[in-house]
């Protein structure tokens, strides 16, 4: 059984377009707000720092996302984290969207550990992934 | 031979993140703004109004984005749009972003016409169909 | 004594510009959320949704900032608001952006009540009036 | 007679809120973007990437803006900006933003030179200095 990443995001004004429904893109925005908590909150520490730090980095290689119902001002959006594959550089995580058990939208976001100096990608450390082992389904 | 579409976007700060290149998410508001001026400039008229007068809309299905190459400050973007596959009620684009020749992303954005009363897909109306037609691949 | 209405934000990846500290626009899109957050926990319940049933708004009259210290990514940044001045129509918030204890920035952000009919200023009922109270300088 | 840079922006689905008009926050987005597009267009360079390397800033000192009328989606937000005053190491700008010719905004916008080095106030070079006296009101 894997383990869940779970965090939530109140739908705010300013995230609604005029058709009074959040704006796809800020779906996106709370899909990488989510890995970024994962990130700091499975790894205990600042991870873009010290990925700086460390000249290296996460960048996206992909993203998806399927949208099934509209979120509206008010919702409180429960959103859902696990690693649908674990590949030798790259991590693919399934992202959920969901208000009150609806699931609103699911999105697959691709990132893969890369040196900023070469910009070639590089092998996730030892270390590092046996912390994302007990998330990946 | 089908019909493309071309915009452009310059690079601007705001779009940046602190690794100093275009945030993704912004990709994805310049995706669905290259969709909202073929909308106006293909059909020659303020689209969204239209559609709200007529209480019906084109709720996003699904998008996705591969990411080839990081943008930066002051780039260019070249915007390109065709329709990748048009279906009863679905139009599903396909966007590419090149800087000076180069591929930076590639995206596709799928849409449907739906009744804004009912909730449900309607058929794309002949009229609309012909216009959209020529931009078909 | 007034009484202070505090609420809390995380400054991500996404609110950083290319220099690494929040892009200030985004401070702007604080203040605005805490005057909401204020309105419905004030208020007791989603004041968006009842003012648009109503057909009266509260639109944004003018807003200044003053910066006096760059956020960065990871900071907790608190938000204090009170009501500066309370006009007949209008009321005048002040809010206070800090990181553990050094002021970040302090805006004044003034909205007036206003029927979306006839697009005029309206006084604000002795209802709403009352629960604004504690909360003036 | 001062010289007023000129620069236009379309109204887009995006910057409206659920008001069906530009939530606030993007008009300051677009007061930074004309003072971007000045620097680089006065200067004839990327100012950015100048000062970038130069380790200086041009960080905000502060910003307000009036609003007088909404705008929607659609208009052609005209953007005019000149210099308020030109003090020694900081520049105040004023931005208005008209459609049609009625005034929607007028933004004073102040800036400083810094170094990023020491983070103090530097005053602006005599080449700088002379290129930004034409826009002097």
């Amino acid at each position: 059984m894997a383990q869940t990443f779970r965090t939530e995001r109140k739908i705010r004004f300013s995230h609604c377009d005029p058709a009074g429904i959040v704006y796809f893109v800020n779906f996106f925005d709370m899909v990488s707000g989510a890995v970024e908590d994962w990130f700091s909150e499975a790894f205990g520490f600042d991870a873009h720092s010290t990925f700086i730090r460390s000249r290296v980095g996460f960048p996206i290689v992909n993203t998806s996302c399927e949208f099934f119902r509209p979120c509206h001002l008010g919702d409180r959006l429960e959103l859902e984290l696990v690693i649908a594959r674990l590949g030798r550089s790259s991590i693919e995580f399934s992202v959920t969207g969901r208000v009150g058990g609806e699931e609103k939208f699911r999105a697959r976001h691709k990132v893969a550990l890369m040196s900023l100096e070469t910009q070639r990608a590089l092998p996730i450390p030892a270390d590092m992934r046996e912390k994302m082992e007990p998330y990946v389904v």
